[in-house]
């Protein structure tokens, strides 16, 4: 369902041209000094603006109505809302009865039989990973000093971010990209053999970030390719720091104290001016499609500070899970 | 925790070396015909003896110990153990003050405080997925006519799966592996759009059998390098049928009613006989091991099976979540 | 945690004297028609306003803030907000560094190291059953043609009701009460032997509620002194029917299709202007207190219709557990 | 489903007749020392033999069969089994086509669609509280020094409990029971105050034992008859000490470090000797029916064990939630 995590845990909420959009989180420890100014830096990471990235202006201003009292968490449901303001919906109008090839548009259609808000993707738009970034912002905060980083590798399979990005933007299209996240001062021993790896718990979180189609870690797919004696990393000392990290800091599912590391593979924006096969849910008869509105013509982007933030609501969690984090911080 | 899923859960038990190991099953509907003959198939494919799987003979006869009555599931707990025959703890004893590389020797030490059990890897063997083919022989059987199908691909990089496995295991070492996932007639509208999209399901349970480093779905890594015009998958008809599946059946996080797709990366098997650097865990000092005792070349070759399992497990559980297998089969 | 249920589930969060209160909804259903002026009979109810409630007046209008679209739900969580209007927080600061007998206040102070919020009991106070109540609203509609119906059945161990509560109101006191939940049209099936039986299920919602300090089923304790041939519900037809109702409409967990009775015990208002014994918790000595502010002389008048709502919550998620409600509702 | 807890979570397997029955403990911390003898106590007060109890012998011989090595759980999970061998199901095959009232039987048929298996009551059976008392055992070895004791307060609404029961039997009846149970060294703030409070988490777990209709916290139902200045407890000093126990050592949902205080009613054992109207499911008929086989004649006189052993695996995961047990123990 639209919850994730045990303890610490988080609910995302709201669609792209409704009210507002947001997250409320569950389980969050009592103590954490935080305000709204500590979520600037990351919503603005997140949000729209360079070249390449959607036209829609949103503040994005928190407005954190519980769980909070005189600047510090109560260790009550933190509900963080974010007002939609630049709102418009009259491209969606237009597309209503021939959805989007490479979006949800038609299976929300027939999961939810007919009722899914069809503007701007509704609640399948990445407008909701706000709520996840702002769920990050306090995540990171309590892992302290653990520390999460994402960049963005490649796109289009060129290191030429802005060059490629531009082409596509120019000539209607959109392009994927490829992200690798780290995180260092990960403690060993999070997870659990079966079934609540630390990779699965992951991948579990990352896979619901939109547009996301590959997972790997350490090594990964380069790792099928590989010998043993090539790909176990020798262990240097007791606290199992290794010479290599082909395991990505996970071993049996737990992770072993050495940097946590992964990669994603972003799928290209599937809103396109180019025009796309479709199909007329009145008639049935095909049709073909531009999609006009305003998108991002790269969301890889934007996607790295979600990484981040996604990666922090798991080590958070998992850190409450192992008793690492109390429920309640020293005054 | 050790436990996966929402209605249909799964559970699994057992130590490499301990008297049994095996699954438990909640959730599974009443009145489906079940007999240990129905899972001598799926152990088959899993069970060690072509060249390249470990040396090690178990007949894996499953224990049906509850949940059935008069050849059929009555709806409580289903409980599947299989006895440990073929056990031989010698070797790990010599190995017990030196943590494996790429294994969990070291990491479950760390967290279970020395206590946990070290023979075979314990908690954490590769024999554990016994439990987890069994229980995908019964999500199988639940699904029909979906049809789930998994294989090798290729190893070490190479098609010519044979001889690079035969290569691997003359120089003492071992090798990695691509594994690709076919479901057919999975029904449109399994999944949420946050958190638990059908892709997060299956990417959690599917990093949880040991040695998975990658998981992608569809064109997957390839999609960070494509462009929108070409990812996209068009549309043909209202059904949602596409021209491509660079989708892999899943879209915003909902199955499309296309095939559903998916790779992922085995590592190479950490155990081989070749000299590898880890510690003395009394003395600190460096150490070499050799890594003797019975074991897999290539751990991929077991592992199409279980893949299959797992996304039986998954689909089973979203299809009761979305009320589409009934608690209660038919008479 | 503070979230409930399965498939539908529901999450409180806000404070007493916070900027605003109320539930976030997962799983309902797409295609349930729902406005604003669905919720008011329901909200009525539960206001204070008779003798014997708050004088706090709150207008308890409900803000859909996400999972409506165009009148119907969309199967996406559902954000119901109410903003707190008629908060004064004076009487509070008095009582900080004294803790009020039978609340939570020394409690909350010590889980959560003195970060709770106090003023008007924080996320502890009664307001937050608005939320409560709320989703109950949505239950029920989904529930239809199934009814269920409490009532105020005793107060202070009298039927009196309202010379009772004016007595107890008068003299700076307050008053326990009984109430009586009724549900009909409940479908047989629903729960599950262990653990998770319906008694089992509505008991963890009800004593959720403030001040629930009993629940009993049928001939509840007194099937204590009963014998079973007096206990035991004879049984008319194969429907299940029964002559006498001691089980409450559940046996073995498992709803029989007979109406579902249960009884709960609700203590008087802790809050009382009458002196009381407590502790200064700077100094440590004994120190007493007369609570003013604005309190309920019987909380248990506004009670029978959360105890409505939290049955409706717990019959919606088990009716989608056992594929009796469709995910979503036929346009 | 048939899972209770969120860390320390227990699994109840196996039927009344079938080959056996069992827990599955996963999230037990490692280190703690454990073996067969540990269980003999509480299965010898859990087991039938003294008047009024069951004439079914069975051995209750605890096979551990994983996650234990070396005399330590490991911190995988803990399988616990008990073979059924005083098994005779002959009683029960005259039954079959005649529900007995007070009994599942007929839900038990509707719910799983004939499939349930009939013997003993099938999964519904009392014969799997041993798996309960088997947790039970492992949690109250966790909690030390905290200690639980429960008994039996009366039978049949008299506190001569032997000569009631004798009555009871003689007559071909049975009688109901009303049990006390206390827990010492509680510690203050497990449980949240939404929806998983430590009331409700107890109730929920404490109503999935077969025949409890009731559950009340300290003075539970008296309090619907009480007044506020009586009821509530005065604070002794800073610890929150009280100088009664009306609340039974939770306020808000929270314990307090007072003693944990609850009682539960038990129903009367519905097998009978006694003639009772039913319902012939083949013809629709009435019919009667004189319930054979080997039953208890005061199922309450087992039950004070069954308790001690629930309200233990609430505390172990409350206790594992809060921090304050570690997931392993030093050694």
């Amino acid at each position: 369902m639209n919850t994730f995590g045990t303890i610490f845990r988080v609910a995302l909420f709201g669609e792209s041209h409704g009210p507002a959009v947001g997250v409320l989180i569950d389980g969050c420890p009592a103590g954490l000094p935080l305000e709204t100014s500590d979520f600037h830096a990351d919503l603005a990471r997140r949000r729209g603006g360079a070249p390449g990235t959607t036209a829609r202006r949103e503040p994005d201003a928190p407005l954190l109505e519980s769980g909070l009292f005189e600047g510090h968490t109560t260790g009550a449901p933190l509900l963080i809302r974010f007002a939609n303001i630049d709102v418009d919906s009259r491209a969606y109008e237009a597309l209503r009865g021939r959805p989007r090839p490479g979006h949800a548009d038609l299976v929300a259609r027939q999961k939810f039989g007919g009722f899914a808000d069809p503007r701007g993707s509704g609640h399948h738009s990445g407008r909701l990973t706000v709520g996840l970034v702002a769920a990050g912002v306090v995540a990171k905060k309590l892992l302290r000093p653990l520390e999460v980083a994402a960049r963005l590798v490649a796109v289009g399979g060129s290191e030429d971010i802005e060059a490629t990005v531009a082409a596509a933007q120019a000539s209607g299209d959109s392009v994927g990209g490829l992200i690798e996240c780290r995180a260092r001062h990960v403690p060993a021993g999070l997870g659990e053999p079966f079934f609540d790896t630390a990779e699965s718990l992951l991948a579990h979180a990352l896979f619901a970030i939109p547009a996301i189609k590959g997972v790997e870690f350490g090594a990964g797919f380069a790792a099928a390719r590989m010998r043993g004696s090539e790909h176990n990393d020798p262990i240097l000392d007791v606290s199992g720091a290794s010479q290599t990290n082909h395991a990505g800091g996970v071993l049996g599912g737990i992770t072993t104290g050495n940097e946590l590391l992964f990669r994603v593979a972003v799928k290209p924006t599937p809103s396109i001016r180019l025009p796309q096969r479709t199909v007329d849910l009145g008639s049935g008869a095909p049709a073909e499609i531009s999609v006009g509105g305003r998108h991002d013509a790269c969301i890889a982007l934007r996607v790295p500070v979600i990484l981040e933030a996604v990666t922090a609501i798991v080590l958070a969690d998992l850190s409450l899970l192992a008793g690492r984090l109390p429920r309640a911080l020293t005054p």
